[in-house]
């Protein structure tokens, strides 16, 4: 049988293991990126690593999400990260170039390389058929200094695309619709790849559309092949010497299939508080809005924002309606400036916000108390939005402009005529905001604001380890509960002893003196302990307080990953109703700690209760060296 | 003799009074505008008056402040001005429709009348020819409910213009040059009214940047003649019909005079902390910048961003820069939009943020700590950008462009020929996004979000007035320290409960404890108590927490007048030396305070001391009607 395209580049970069769904491998890096909400922790760590030039074939630093920039902080982020790049060979895209997702199709991505970046809509890149993967800025910075990236070897599932989008159906359809078939946890562990001959309908800011949204569906990444459409907008982009024809095997094997009739997709929405929550436009007519966002790394391509200008163009907003646009990048914005499509924006009245994140990670636009939000983002959890109780819905580009003039939901086939917008034979570049690193890093300077705090770094494992429980928390805790992520926190994402007031804080408000006053000690946790975002934060800022081992029902994956980087024993009860028994502030204690890490199995005597509990770490040969070690950067270190 | 044009119009609009310098009079207000930090709270005002409709000619609400929104708080503000100003008569400006003053001289100034807006930087107006002044909200508000305008009688200081400005020298350097003569306080109580050959060579623009800056003076409005200057921006604008020629008689008689030569001037900056602290920029070359902002209320006209288009097209900003440039209006965006220089700025690496006030008021943009920012703007005080140990500079547009590329500062006339933006034949007309108030407000719901709490009204003065002197602070007490205001605490300007947290804690964290505790009772001061801005809130926040009087060695002028109308007593020690004996938590007593107010001197018991102190209370008849009856508001209601 033939090989798909995933198993093809992720053999091509196998460095070890075996690819057997559900073992571990390990792949080698070409390309990272990192945002500046997770960039900072990520430079800091790479620095630890003592490597002086990165290793990769690309790496780029982007700057897109803290640009509101209320307080010095975030300039002196940005300020240490266009320091440290440019001393250790990293591209720096200045504030203003865009978000980097965006940026980074149109001018880094390169089909058939991998690519691990700080930031969970990473598999964007999957558009111009790059394996692309998000993951915690430690394991970015462990790939900028040469090291392999380590993961469960996924399943592989084939969406098959039949036929082509009808008018005013949009991209945002195909990975709603499939959100709406498989959930919200349908693509945990799996790769998506898209196949079929609907897949050359599809340009390819359409198809990172998609596989931007796979992240939404938890799945691994996403990807489509390489072919015409992927060369015609490199050789727009002028970097067709970039593209390589990449495509799986006629007789590919997939673990899994699924079919969509693109030709059967009308327009959908995600409704209020999931992506999964997916209902048709139809069914939502006259609902009255307050907002309309068009943007996000999902859809603030040229196409998309292209579409808006020509459904809007010579029309006014509804009076009732705040509409706000953030194109994707400066090339986004440029070419809408030059050809007068952003002039059709503004006239209609749409609020133009700079080139980046904006409200979509709740920077900025929270809508009014009670709200309605309709966003082309890709996220619409409660209060992301910066407002608890706002409504937000997730639709298409066509649909958030028809509304926009309307006031309520609005079905865009309702405004009349259709049309085509195709990318453009050649798009405006100017990589002028992109600066290099220098040629020789030795003479240049980092700039460390007062905000820049050096980072935890766990400690080699003691024999014995023993600590009060500090807190006790229910099922489901998100890592926005572990570690709150909001416009006021984001600005203090490097520095860890600030976050670590805010830790748990939404659980239990004395949680982070507990810790102190006890030198720290152990946290208890229920099902699916950590669930939510990759922020590596969740665990820095308990390493930071003296957290030794969370025990829980169960953990999420990638916080479970992030836990053991960080040295944090991540155990899960072999009798869950052993929880019960646990009060906060019983002593406990962990005898032969190495041994036992080793074997798998950790008893943790209870001393004020007198039991014992039995609780089971189930990590693999390497993740145990990591915790006896303390942590990933040690093990490294060592190495 | 003649009279002069300030004379004219005031002369025309007088309702109570004689036009005697520093005698108080009451003038009828054509016009209003708010913006949204001041609104909400002028518009809760309004309501308390219990009118229907605004009794001016116009009354426009603006969203030029809080448009970041990083929490529903702002976006609740601007439903419940958007809802209050439909219901009452008032034009709504939408969150993008651009700065107030910018929007205001476009599209709704009129050559004569008077505004009245509740902002410091009303004088905007002047630059057509209105008499246009800026006061607290409370004013605001019983001008819109057809009220009269009381105000000292101020001196009228002539600004004889000569000559033309020299390639590279712009309008931002006439009005620093007169801050460097005059100080910050050489304008106090007086009007700047421009003539002489010059102001012919000086557009619209040109000139409303002059009278802007004239509130930096501390002068109560700065105005220009009407000619044919104002006739074509009128024109240009479509609105021909509000043109009329205005101008002072040939002998006008003037309190002082000051001469200034355009052709002598060259560019100049006011360096860090104060607008006043100007200097030659050829002495400042080669400063290295950070950050570069083009825009704010003084320098973000159609003609001010095609001068820096032009300056920056076809370059690349420096590597270490940030530049950004937040347009005036939706008119001047959408025009640069459209002719090609906004994709000249953004392709040179300009950031281009929304239309509105932004980093001027520290509302985003903060620079990196220690950094330099050359900013377009107003005011430099140090800290207003967010970044406490930032150094900003106040230069012109031109300035600002060249600095960009360069990375430092620079003379313009370095980057070769000069050349010359003309104010364009046509404006490019679309006020849609300006909603009209509803003909019948009747069934208009008003929307009020949860932030927006009931404001306090004082109670009429009680003949005993008792309390513990719950603080003692310094000389210059700023309104920044009674009422802090930054990013973070700007979205609560419609919540004087939660303000109140914060009331003098730059001073004393234990104050508004104290307050609360103690059920209010007094504040010491020393010399210049209340400097700063027009923030009513400086005064509302002291009545919630119960405070019935301030002990000053002296006051600031509009905030005394901000005490009075909210019902506090502005107290000034006769003899400064008894400010020295008195402490925290003494308590003191008022007897007969009734007869004392009307007397214009107090007499103070401090009966913790046994000691008792004069205190002056220097105010007109209808201000200690003021303080007997507890405010404006209830003065108004009782007539």
């Amino acid at each position: 049988m033939g090989l798909n395209l995933a198993r093809k580049i992720i053999g091509k970069h196998l460095v070890k293991g075996e690819m057997v769904a559900k073992k571990e491998i390990a792949i080698k890096i070409d390309q990272t990126l990192t945002q500046d909400s997770t960039g900072t922790m990520a430079y800091l760590q790479f620095e630890a690593l003592g490597i002086d030039k990165v290793k990769t074939k690309k790496s780029v630093a982007y700057i897109d999400h803290n640009i509101l920039q209320t307080g010095p902080e975030n300039a002196d982020d940005h300020l240490y990260i266009q320091t440290v790049a440019k001393k250790h060979g990293i591209y720096f895209s200045k504030p203003g170039n865009g978000i980097c997702h965006q940026v980074h199709l149109e001018r880094f991505g390169v089909p058939g390389q991998t690519i691990l970046g700080s930031d969970s809509h990473t598999p964007t890149g999957g558009g111009i058929g790059m394996l692309a993967i998000g993951a915690g800025g430690l394991d970015v910075a462990v790939a900028m200094a040469g090291g392999e990236y380590y993961i469960t070897m996924p399943e592989i599932v084939k969406v098959n695309l039949k036929g082509t989008l009808k008018p005013w159906v949009s991209a945002k359809d195909v990975i709603l619709e499939l959100l709406r078939r498989l959930s919200v946890k349908g693509g945990v562990s799996k790769i998506f790849e898209y196949c079929g001959e609907g897949v050359k309908n599809l340009t390819v800011p359409e198809r990172a559309t998609i596989t931007n949204m796979g992240a939404e569906l938890g799945a691994t990444t996403s990807i489509f092949p390489s072919d015409e459409r992927t060369y015609e907008f490199l050789k727009a982009q002028g970097r067709e010497e970039d593209f390589s024809e990449l495509k799986s095997d006629e007789d590919a094997e997939y673990d899994e299939c699924v079919e969509i009739d693109l030709s059967e997709l009308e327009p959908l929405a995600a409704c209020p508080h999931s992506p999964d929550n997916v209902v048709k436009i139809s069914e939502l007519k006259n609902t009255k809005v307050n907002q309309i966002a068009i943007g996000s790394c999902t859809n603030s391509s040229y196409v998309d924002l292209m579409k808006a200008a020509k459904i809007l163009e010579g029309k006014t907003i509804n009076e009732n309606v705040s509409l706000v646009i953030a194109p994707g990048s400066k090339q986004v914005l440029t070419m809408l400036a030059q050809n007068g499509a952003l002039a059709s924006l503004v006239s209609s009245g749409a609020r133009i916000l700079e080139c980046g994140c904006g409200p979509c990670i709740g920077m900025g636009q929270s809508p009014c108390t009670n709200g309605v939000s309709l966003r082309t983002f890709n996220r619409n959890f409660e209060g992301r939005s910066g407002t608890v109780s706002a409504k937000v819905y997730i639709v298409s580009p066509e649909v958030a402009a028809a509304s926009a003039i309307t006031g309520c939901i609005t079905e865009p086939k309702e405004l009349g005529e259709s049309f085509k917008i195709d990318i453009p034979k050649k798009f405006l570049i100017n990589d002028n905001l992109v600066v290099s690193p220098a040629k020789d890093g030795e003479n240049v300077d980092i700039v460390r604001g007062p905000n820049i705090k050096p980072f935890p770094i766990a400690k080699p494992l003691n024999n014995t380890v023993e600590g009060k429980v500090l807190t006790k928390v229910v099922d489901n805790i998100t890592t926005d509960h572990i570690m709150p992520s909001n416009a006021k926190l984001l600005p203090f994402r490097s520095n860890i002893p600030y976050l670590s007031q805010y830790c748990l804080t939404p659980c239990d408000k004395e949680f982070p003196e507990k810790a102190k006053q006890n030198k720290g000690g152990f946290i208890v946790g229920g099902v699916n302990y950590g669930q939510g975002s990759s922020r590596e934060h969740a665990a820095l800022v308990p390493l930071y307080l003296g957290i030794k081992a969370v025990l829980a029902k169960s953990f999420a994956r990638i916080h479970m990953a992030n836990l053991i980087n960080n040295g944090i024993m991540p155990l899960t009860f072999e009798k869950p109703e052993d929880y019960d028994e646990i009060d906060v502030m019983d002593e406990l204690i962990i005898e032969n700690a190495e041994e036992q890490v080793e074997s798998g199995m950790v008893k943790v005597k209870n001393v004020t209760k007198n039991k014992e509990y039995i609780m089971i770490l189930n990590i693999t040969d390497r993740q145990k060296q990591m915790i006896k070690l303390g942590g990933l950067l040690n093990m490294i270190k060592q190495d």
